[in-house]
């Protein structure tokens, strides 16, 4: 017997989450100098974090020997003023993605069932799986979720409803309303998690009212992170919304200490630091018109969409990734997602936009 | 129906790990200046970080907004080098706290068992019991663990035994010989972690060959932690060192980004700053031997113990802890081990050893 039996099937079956490829490792593997590598991979912010962030981080170096504060009070109470909600309604996590695991954790065991949109972000299918509950996956429409055919989806045994919105990686944004009608008939025992790492790309008038949809609907979970628009992907840091119940037994399963200390601080100092996100989303949204007119040029279908990236369809995917790669660009393959065909490239600075451009058209050419 | 019962019981009935008083909360409680507080209570490093640890942090700021590496490639090589191991048998994790989940989540089911010791650290009951697993807990012998009495009750579904050296919040050290004892008796179908947060407080000639016991044992989990001598509490990272099969199931279950970027840069350069882990040994003899004697000098009953800390006898715990925070000296009731008669104080600098014995003093006169 190996020790790999001790455990069971569906833990010896999870096939690990595929990150995009760090740029030390695209240097070890093709011999770069890594700064002339340009990721644009894993939806990060390409102007690094925000000048409050950073002067907060510089502040709390000197404390680390000391734990973190367990119960995030700090952080806690800012976002709870921001949004306007209880304290006792926010749930902090090691990135949005220990939010999702939390989530599982508490709620799904192998008896339960998830649903999820195909073409969703990776992580609600491992995390369902993780716990042995079922996955229950519902094809798309126009890359997107297909709202009622989730709503006609759910089981008797159906806990949890993960949503992204916009979604990754394919940037499509569901319609307000549709959300709406969707949780006025989503039974109320089942909770619907509303994954909303790319809000902050959405111009102010386009974000859906989540929050005020979480006062009338006590099963919605809004899920947010500091990783994607807040520029803080490397510190670790998201957080979820919801029902003070709800909100109490995620606490349960949290790791004391899941949240670092330096986390905590630029989280804190970023969740105020206005000026840095509308910077952030001026420049996502000329990056995507640059992204997107280049791939009107060049002939490459894509989907409109609502995050900091682009998924395009180049036919042979991973001939294209392989080119960029030896030109020292780290788009994200996204074959893992059912979709061999297509790129999801995250919106850099203009320069780094443009070195993709140039490469792509070479690879055209070739 | 509350939405909390959508959780299973053994979820609902958590109740959450509670951590040292942090010197924010105390400061806020008691309206104290928090320059003032001397904080005992987490077993932390009082000399903070190390310099190489600064050094590496400050350097590592800019890159924030970039996922830190999943894989955790430059850490992993620099531990598998250390411990003269293959980068296939590190796991890293948010803390050592979160390699024990890793190891409940993995491993464990509401059809397991895992054994522990009475009187040891607390996350191996929480870990246990938030899968649903069978928590069996074996009655100490002279605050340690009674390994006869830990190998007698492995039941056919025990799965895991967790076992603290030296024990945290006892600090007592069980001796090499019965531990290999214990390892050749126990069925090779039980992983056995081995949970050494505090073995670098050992002097060198104590420490067990726990590395040479994995060779022997592939079912051996040896788990370590940047939290204690290190004095990286505040960045969460630890590892664990595992044949290569259960390292393998246990990164399957690993979040994806688990440790932050900045504790695994911190982690790199404080492996081999070997200067800054022989000065905290320096001062934690010093320290222990300066409280050590106060409590003989007062007459308090202590425990002799191996780790940054001592548990000392005192009667009325939660008065005379009441006493110490009134005075600023935050140390751990551990009331929640069924030790309501006992406090568990850190080994500070100096000074802040000798703030707390003047304290206790003063309690003792009252």
């Amino acid at each position: 017997m190996s020790l790999r039996d001790l455990a069971p099937d569906y833990v010896r079956a999870i096939a690990p989450y595929q990150p995009g490829k760090p740029i030390g490792e695209l240097a070890r593997e093709m011999g770069l100098n890594p700064d002339d590598i340009v990721k644009l991979a894993s939806n990060e912010n390409p102007l690094g974090i925000g000048p409050k962030a950073k002067a907060a981080l510089e502040r709390g170096i000197a404390d680390l020997a000391r734990y973190p504060d367990g119960n995030g009070f700090d952080l806690k109470a800012a976002v709870a003023r921001k949004y306007n909600v209880d304290t006792s309604q926010v749930v902090l996590g090691n990135g949005s993605n220990d939010i999702l695991e939390l989530v599982s954790h508490a709620f799904l065991t192998p008896a339960d069932a998830a649903v999820y949109s195909q073409y969703s972000f990776a992580v609600y299918a491992l995390a369902t799986q993780a716990v042995g509950a079922t996955r229950i996956e519902v094809p798309a429409v126009d890359y997107g979720h297909d709202l009622p055919a989730m709503l006609a989806a759910i089981t008797p045994n159906t806990k949890v409803v993960w949503i992204a919105n916009p979604n990754n990686p394919t940037g499509t944004l569901a319609r307000p309303g549709d959300l709406v009608e969707f949780l006025e008939s989503c039974p109320p025992t089942v909770l619907v998690v509303l994954d909303e790492a790319y809000t902050e790309y959405l111009a102010p008038e386009k974000r859906p009212d989540t929050l005020g949809w979480l006062k009338r609907f006590p099963n919605v979970i809004v899920v947010r992170t500091f990783s994607k628009a807040y520029g803080l992907a490397g510190l670790r840091v998201g957080f979820a919304l919801a029902s003070p119940e709800v909100a109490d037994i995620l606490n349960r399963v949290r790791q004391p200490f899941n949240v670092n200390s330096l986390a905590q601080a630029a989280a804190c100092a970023a969740l105020d630091d206005t000026a840095f996100l509308e910077e952030t989303r001026r420049v996502n949204d000329a990056g995507m018109k640059q992204l997107t007119d280049a791939f009107v040029r060049l002939g490459l279908p894509f989907i409109p969409g609502y995050g900091n990236f682009v998924t395009f369809h180049c036919g042979d995917a991973a001939a294209l990734n392989q080119f960029l790669l030896q030109r020292g660009v780290i788009v994200r393959p996204i074959a893992g997602y059912g979709m061999p065909d297509s790129l999801r490239v995250s919106i850099g600075l203009p320069q780094e936009n443009a070195r993709f451009i140039a490469a792509l058209e070479e690879a055209l050419q070739d």
